[in-house]
Parts: structure tokens; sequence; C-alpha cells
């Protein structure tokens, strides 16, 4: 059986990972999807795709996970050709795995199974709280796998982040 | 160091197979990027890029070839911008290999190094002459992976691309 | 004469109906435009053009209505052509009606005769209003035709409206 | 039961009208979808989606069929989310009629049932002849409904193709 | 040395006069970018471009200013394509004038000189501040260049201006 | 009164540095419209409109003409559109020059006055022949003015032609 899981990952967090883990032992393949894949630098999306690819790649190989293929998913802004959009550009899935109730409608009223991955302290484990945490210089480091880290170090991503902040604010 | 192969593997054949042969000892990781990744359904392009990524993925894994990743590459149409659009999307990587004239123009002008990989028997191992087999009921299973055959006999491949030929002809 | 009368029909209501029935008795023929047309699965634009074509076409039909044409309009995100997107999509018109202050003024800077509907006790009968009572589970079905409420109805639209507005909340 | 019946209309002609004469009976409503909406003014399509629905609705007028809709199709260019695109913008439908065999074996793919309307003299009543007959100042009005002609003559449509052909000649 | 200033100058101010003074001594060509030039007509971003190119080169020739090329920029909305979008549209320049801390970062990722130009009493000399008195009928003609009044009497600004507020009221 | 002169300028040429000759007295303003500015890196497009902006001021200046302006023209695709599209991107104009029938048909239906310029020797100065005698390694210097020449060395704008025309032939 292969499983698609969509998320936006900015960045790819411990929540996303723990969702991994639940699911990578009952698939052959999992299709890791990365969702708005042409957004970057702004403040709720500051990673380009090929960097988001990089913090999933780098996290899932420090855990010895193998069996995925990470597919890059631009925005089409028409939800109503949304899953012919996905299913075109992904290779072949029988489940999908999503915490996005409008992903899970759509998915669903197409004829798919959909399964809501557990939810691990979503307070916590967020992109939007890592993305804060960064932003007021508080300890991001924890809420993040190592791979995630390392990446986000060698892009400078901390920085990129800070300074779009400040124009956010303007 | 890492590698990007870019092409539009319509299909995959064994062409492309032996340039990734080729490539895979000398890098790290090998970037396969699918061009035009939104086309489908038409004379000359026929698979979608989740077809061609299993094409692509198949063949490889026959090969116990596993240090690679498949990027679908939607097309923007716009050469000026074309190698930030790719950049953007792909995870990071040191050399570019492509037959073509064009992209390798792009990139180099970028700054990026580009190396042109070896042509096998041009005239035989072309997506273009593969298709024109199916289309003519002629052996075409010669030319590409097995893998790649099995994905393509799984779709009905042959059927639509005969079927799309018949419409051109009008 | 024929008329052009604009709106996003997120459902469409009792004060749409209204306007309507004040309008086609001085009109040879109505063109109804459905506006963001490409918009479907959001709270503010829950149903597709088509679910909006079936949802007017029914309820002037119940009211024996027959002279008008619907057609959906894509947006194109440039007001500066958008007077030029409607007319290459629309059969012929004389007048504009519209409640949209925007649309009046780009037909009438293109030269265009534009009148203003009546408003119907706009608290109640918008749009947004119905879409509220929808998701709050209050009485909609007195702020529409009969024929819209059928077609809701049958493609669930209440149970999607609800999904939709809770990922929203979230 | 409903039907679809997709073409350009380039213009709308007597073949055109044959297979609408011919479905007309055996449906309640016959949705009239006009594609590549978005084209016009050149060689191969000179007219509005606007103008199109103009030549239709007077042509079938004249035959007094009133049960059809008539919905502008603009095109989305990738085939893979082509049905998707269509269903979203059309009303309701059963079956699909259509001659063009990529059409045809998309909505097939999707599991719609499509028909392949019976072909009156390709030859002759073709868009394509119609507007070269157009061009070349020959007898074109006997291949269309007079309808269509009276459009053709209101909107000065062939002086617009004869233009329009010189650029391509150039 | 060629310098490039971009903003939206939606008006053209005194705040951009005075930046456009100070830089114009030090460069052989200023080359002014118009953002965001496909959008107007909305509360925000009233001006088509040609307006504002019209207040740019009427408040600069009234200085005696003729060093200067405006090019109107579309957005791209993909900040990770944005640099090379541009420089593709505008002819070389060695140094960028920017505001704006987005378009400082994109410029300087690239390998740009970027400088921040001084700002002149931002409260008051701002885009922003200049709109909300049109709309209130308060002084904003001491806020701009009578090149840029002239142009935006000519066109009926204030009208346009004050009607597109009304609707973003309701 | 001012003129609007559009063209591709794929390259500027002597063709049109008489038209403008021809033009530039009779206008207070000249123009310049880029057609397709989006295309670069194609052989019948190679040159950005950036480049295309340098020999057009490179080669205006060289006569010391002065009272113009260049716009660059991103294409819309849609020619019901066209017309206010070019509209809202230039400052205003009187009268449009183009030797393109489409181009001048469409001015023309909207109400424009439109003057066909006179044509010097099509065959010899057309961008066509000029980027034929660029690829084949024959004299193109004499059909652009020297400012052309000189951009064109700059950005080896000969070398990229006949890189493209390479991949072309393949």
């Amino acid at each position: 059986m292969r499983g698609l899981f969509i998320g936006r990952f900015q960045p790819f967090h411990m929540g996303h990972m723990k969702v991994v883990e639940e699911i990578i032992g009952s698939v052959d393949k999992l299709v890791i999807g990365i969702g708005s894949a042409q957004l970057s630098h702004t403040e709720n999306d500051p990673f380009t795709a090929g960097e988001r690819h990089m913090m999933i790649s780098e996290s899932l190989n420090e855990k010895k996970i193998e069996n995925y293929y990470i597919i890059p998913l631009i925005d089409i802004n028409r939800y109503s050709v949304w899953v012919s959009h996905v299913c075109s550009l992904v290779p072949k899935f029988d489940v999908v795995y999503t915490k996005n109730d409008l992903s899970a409608a759509l998915f669903y009223e197409a004829g798919f199974e959909v399964r809501q991955p557990k939810l691990y302290d979503r307070e916590k484990y967020s992109g939007k709280e890592v993305r804060r945490r960064m932003i007021e210089g508080e300890d991001w480091r924890s809420l993040v796998p190592e791979g995630t880290a390392r990446i986000i170090d060698d892009i400078l991503g901390v920085e990129r982040l800070k300074l779009l902040s400040m124009e956010g604010k303007r």
C-alpha cells in the first residue's frame, strides 16, 4: 500500500516527523507532497520547495527512513481541479493522510480513502510556532529534527525570516 | 557532489538509463528533473509527470540504484527566469547534465557547471522513436527498461498513444 | 433591449431573485454573469459555477422565466481589462445591472449604461447571511428560492460549507 | 437525461446543427460547451465566445429549440485536469457528445459515457472549410444556419477573417 | 553607473521625488521600476501603470531631470524568480535602491549592491497617507509634485478613489 | 500629439529606425512598445526585453532623439483584451503606428487612429533576415544601427543565437 502525506512544511517539524513515523510502517512507499511549492520569502512561507525538500530528506535519512518520495506541488488556486492536479504529478497512492479539512474533503469527494493523522501537541508542534520562535529569538531547535535545523542554519533561514518579519511589521 | 539531470522522459528509455548509469557513480545524489511536468495526453507528451515518475523509479530500482530524487518541473514559459524556477524547486546540486542546448546555455549563463552526457545511438534511443514504434505497432519494448514497460502496460499507455495519434491525423 | 446582471451568487438568494423579477420585464434577454466562476470550496465561495448555474436556472424555471442566458465569468484579476474580458465572453447587451461599485465604475468608464438595482433588505438577503445561517444551523431556506434550496440539498451543500468553516477556524 | 456537446464552433455550421438536431430529442437539456473560449481574432479562431454564443442561440431559436444552455469553456492547457475543469463550470450532465478523440478519451478515462455523433460530410461541413470559403470569397452561407450568417454579417466577420488571413500570409 | 529604483508609486509623491533627487546626481541613468504594474482600480492600488508613468515623467520633467527610464513591472508572485524577472525586463543597472526589505533581501541574496534610500518623514510622505487624504477630502496636493497632481486631476483620480473606498466599506 | 509604435524588435534594425525617424518629427512624444516582452532565448525571440530596451535607446541616443518612452509589453494571449492591456501599461497616446495587421485591426476596432508606417525594403530590413544572417555568419551589421550592434556584441548575442538555432535543428 502507498500513502500520500501533504503539508506545507514551513518548516518540517517534530509534529510532521511523528506523523511520518506513525505512517511509514504501514505503507510500502510514502509520497510526501510539499504544498504551496511556489511560495517562499514571505513571513508565513519563508522557505523554497527545494529547501523544504532538503529539510525533509535530511530528517528522514537520520531516522534511516528510505521508502519515500518527495514531490513539490505548486498551487493551482482552483479547488475544483486540485485533486486531478495532484494526481497528475505524484506517483500512484492508495490512501491520503492530511490534517487539512479542505484537502480531506476534496480527496473524499473524489472517492479516495482519507485518514486524519493524530495531532501531537498542536500548540507547540506547528510551523507557525516554530516561525514565531525564530523571529522572537526563542528556542526553536527543540521543535524540529536535527536535519531540519542543519538546513535552516546552512541557508541562514533565521536571518531571512527575521528580515521578512520586519517588512511585515511596517 | 550532487548532479541534476533534466529530461522530458516521454517515456524513460534505455538512452536515459545509460546516462544515469554513467553519472550515478560520480555523484552522492542524482536529482532527476521531469521537464514539462504539466503536459500529458498529447502525441508528443502522452504521459503525466506521475506516470513518468513511476517509470523512472521502477527502472532505477531494478538496477538497485537508490541515491536519487525525482522532481516534476512545470514549465514557466519564460526562459529568462527558468534557472531560478528550477533552483527554487529542487534540492541543492553542483553540476547540470543535459542534452538540451537551450537548457545548457541557460544554466551556463547563470554560472553553473554544465556537462553534456554522451549520446547513445540517438536515432534509436529517443522518446520520439519509442513513441513512433508504439503507434506503428513495432517493437518498442527493447528500447526501454523493463520497469518502464511494466508501467506503460499498467496504464494502457500504448492504447492511449494510438488514440492520441489518430486525433493528430485528422 | 438586453441587460447584463453580474453577481457571485454564493448562493443565489431571494435578493437576487427580486432583482431578476424587477429587470426581466424590461429586457428581451437577460444575460446573467456568474462572477468568480473559478472559485469553489472556500468559506466565502463554497459552490462551483456549475452548481450556481443550476441554482439559478432551477429558480428561474419555477417562476416560468425563460428569456435568460447564464455565463460563468472567470476572474482575470486585472481590473483594467475586466470589461473587455466580460464583453468577449457574453452575448451582446445594452445595459449593466450591478450592485458592485467597482463593477459599476469600470463599465461606466468604458461607456456603458449602468443601473443600480434596488436592494431588498440587504442585511437579510445577502450571500454572507445565507452562508452564516447554514454554518450556524439556523433557518436559511426562507432566504433562497425553492430551486436553490433543492440544489443545495442535492449536492450536500450545507455539509460542505460547515466543513469548510471548521478549517477556517483552525 | 442531460447531454454535453463540446465544440469550438468557429463558426457554428450545418454539421453542428445536425448533431444538435440528432441529440436534442433524446435529452431533457443539452449543455453546449464553447471550447477555447478565450481565443478570437486569429485565422483559426476568429470569433469571440460571445459572438459564437449568439451564432448558436440565434440558429437554435430559428429551429424552435429551447432546451439548451451554452457555456464558454476557457482552455486550461493541462489535459490531466481538463475534465474536472469542465465539470466545475457546467451544470450537471450524463452523457458527453464529442467528435474530438482526445476529449472523448479524457471523459472516458474519467468514467463518463461518451458518444460519437455521426459526421455529416465532414469535408464540407467543417469550420475550416467555412473559414476557407470566407477568405477566398466563395459561397459559405450555404454551410451555416441563417442565424449564424446573420451574426457574422452583423459583426463584419468576413472582413475580420480576411484581414487576419493577410497577416498570416506575411 | 546606473541605478534601479523600485516602488509602487500609488501615487508618486514628494517622498519618492526626494529619493530621486538624492540619487540622480550619482547615476548616469536611473531606471525607475513601477511595481505591481498590473494592479489598478482598488483602494490600495487605484492607478494604472500608464497613469503612474505619466505622474512620474511629468514630475521629473518639471525638475528638468531627463536621465531616467520608467519600466512597468508586472508581479510574478513567486519571490524565488522575481530578481530574474526584473532583470529580464529592465535595461542594465549596477545598484538597487529600495525601501522594501523583501526586495532588498532578494536582490542582496542574488549578489546585487543594495542601498536603502533615506526616508523623509514617512508618516506624511507615504502613498497610504496621500490616498487617505484624497478619500477624506483633506489636503493631499502638498504631498505630491505638481506634475502628479495635474495627472490625478486629468484622470479624475480623486473621484475614482472615493468610489473605490465606498465599495471597500460595504 | 503622441504616437505609439509597437514591435518585437528582435533585434531593433534599420527598418525600425527609419520608421522612428519618419514619425518622430510629428509627435511630441513617441511611446515605443516592446511586444512579447516575456520572450527570450528562442530562435525567433533571442533577446530579453531589457536587452531590446538597450538596443533601442542606444540607437536613438546616437541620433540625438530624446522624446521617447520605451515600455515592455508582456503578451496576454487573448486578443479580445489586448488593447485594454496595452492602454493600462503605457502613457497616453493619440495615434498607433504598427506594421502588424492584427494589431492594426484590434486598435481600429477599439476606436483608435491607426497608421501603417511605410515599409523599407522588407525583404532585407526584417528581424528574421537579421537573425538568419547572424546564424549563417553573414553580414548583419549593415542592417542594424551601430547602437544595436554594440549591445549585441556586449551580450554575446550572435553566440547565443547560433547556439539556440542548433537546438532548433535537432
